[in-house]
């Protein structure tokens, strides 16, 4: 498995996941001006990643500094900040990086420097780690013989390493349950289509390759057992922003009776809004929806609406699996026992 | 506007619609077998624009014989009859050309064919006016103001001519109400992108392209406020079978109360069939998903799924519009006293 961004002394590695499966491109980033448009970009993307990438971001142009400045930290700071607006993951990266630079006053700005390295490969660490843990407590709620839909990638891809809703999928296959995943090819950016079945396909599982409007046709034929997603931020009332279409995912799974599970880190929670009507929703370029693989596919005066994220009420979520363990309803108060003030 | 379906003398002209919008690429089929395969390939598609295609076939075929042949003549039906099998148009266009056929026995050979070619032509008269009607009937549904959804092309393009769901959207527009479209993009095939989109933005219909997971985001914000969708058949107690995908909406539209409404002409029900769960699905080639606009979106090796078509319980239509009236439930009763015995 391909690492999904790597930390080089003077420079950060990532595969373009804009390219994949069919193209493997690689990108030396040298500056937090590279890594934010990166990120702008979607050469990376999923929340976990974005994260480790703004984190490592930080880390870089600090060590260009040549000094220390806290200005120009701060400036850094801000400009990975306002790279994406939805995942929780991105800031809350930055803001451990911030609360690193602050705890690490009085020491030598070579020291600083390695501080803020160490905490970036941390929070990498940290990362695949919880998804492991996600995966073992996710894994006691799929069955043998299970065919299982996503949606998007949240895979090794969108994280740092192993997935959130793909981490439970790979643990329930690695312990030995005989599992099918149906994966949403989701539009515009094609991340099911490109990088999901890509993962999961190197790691003998078999998948499924459906239109973002089969899923509803599968679920009423009784094909689909479980749906598992991942989530870009979920907030105290349990409300989640996940990418467009995920809304309409569970809405059909309610309708069929399908358990419904979203899998995210304690970095994925923002207790600071308390229902996901007040999550910022990104709308982002024209031509992702209107040109496919280079060509357009409707006339250019056409009008188009591109919500990169829906936000779907924790009603229609059965539970969400966490590092410390699966919440179930009411989420209010259970998220609040289980996440607490992070 | 463009013509779906041409008749010359010698031949039958048809626009690639496959191709649009971006080329306007024209057919010149000469033989029954070509037409059968650009029916089979998409180049037309739409049930009521197959059925006008599969008459015209029939009466090219006949045509091109140069004598009378019974059992020639029933072959060319069979052959035109294999191409698709979900739209009822298809079959009812086939049986009404074997009618004719029946009822001109005692006739000249040329004296056949030229019924042959009229029955093909009146077919297609008779679609347009069809359609005229269900826009008429529609448009009392139809609010100023309205935003209307629609899934797929059921279009001009879809029919002899106006459409069904995009007449009932164009009468309203030329009466004078101020209405928006929201159009799913619809993959695999891109109907709505391509077509649905082009058709409308020509009449000067304020147009938005969207991916087709974005249904369910504009629905909850409520800018949705009807669906209107067209139907490749519609059976005894109001199920329907349409593109893959408007099950998945027709679901989305009861979730948030908005008004879910079918439009086809009575060559479109098949009252022999009681329940939607009998109607044949096709599954198409595994390379409409996988490759689009020539290049692969997922790895070679990954499995795939393509049905054409999905089936809608009656109990998530609020209406059926047709040449004869707006059909409300109950569907069994009211089906039966409206079209009757076709």
């Amino acid at each position: 498995m391909l690492p999904t961004i790597e930390w080089k002394d003077d420079r950060i590695i990532m595969v373009d996941q804009r390219k994949l499966p069919v193209e493997e491109i690689y990108h030396e980033l040298k500056t937090f001006e590279e890594v934010a448009e990166a990120i702008e970009k979607m050469i990376i993307r999923g929340a976990p990643a974005i994260g480790i990438a703004a984190a490592m971001g930080i880390a870089l142009g600090y060590k260009n500094l040549g000094k220390d400045d806290k200005n120009a930290f701060l400036n850094i700071c801000e400009r990975l900040s306002k790279t994406r607006p939805t995942a929780k993951n991105l800031f809350w990266a930055i803001d451990r990086m911030k609360i690193k630079y602050e705890s690490s006053q009085g020491k030598s700005y070579g020291e600083k420097s390695k501080a803020l390295i160490e905490e970036a490969l941390e929070i990498e660490r940290e990362d695949v780690e919880m998804n492991k843990k996600m995966g073992e407590f996710g894994n006691s709620l799929i069955d043998n013989g299970d065919t299982i839909l996503t949606h998007c990638n949240a895979g090794a891809l969108a994280t740092g390493g192993y997935g959130t809703a793909l981490g439970v999928i790979r643990a329930a296959h690695f312990s030995g349950k005989k599992i099918r995943v149906f994966a949403d090819e989701t539009r515009p950016f094609l991340q099911g289509a490109r990088l999901t079945t890509w993962e999961l396909l190197k790691d003998g599982i078999e998948t499924y390759l459906i239109s973002d409007n089969m899923a509803g046709f599968f679920m009423k034929k009784g094909e689909i057992k479980k749906v598992v997603v991942g989530a870009d931020r979920i907030v105290a009332n349990g409300d989640f922003a996940n990418k467009i279409g995920t809304y309409s995912v569970a809405v059909l799974a309610k309708e069929h009776g399908i358990p419904f599970y979203v899998a995210a880190p304690y970095s994925t929670f923002d207790l600071s809004l308390r229902s996901g009507e007040e999550i910022p929703i990104e709308e982002r370029n024209r031509n992702e929806v209107l040109v496919i693989n280079g060509k357009r596919i409707a006339p250019e005066e056409v009008k188009i609406k591109n919500p990169a994220f829906d936000v779907t009420p924790s009603r229609y979520v059965s539970g969400i699996i966490t590092e410390k363990g699966v919440i179930l309803p009411p989420y209010e108060e259970n998220i609040k026992n289980i996440i607490g003030d992070k």
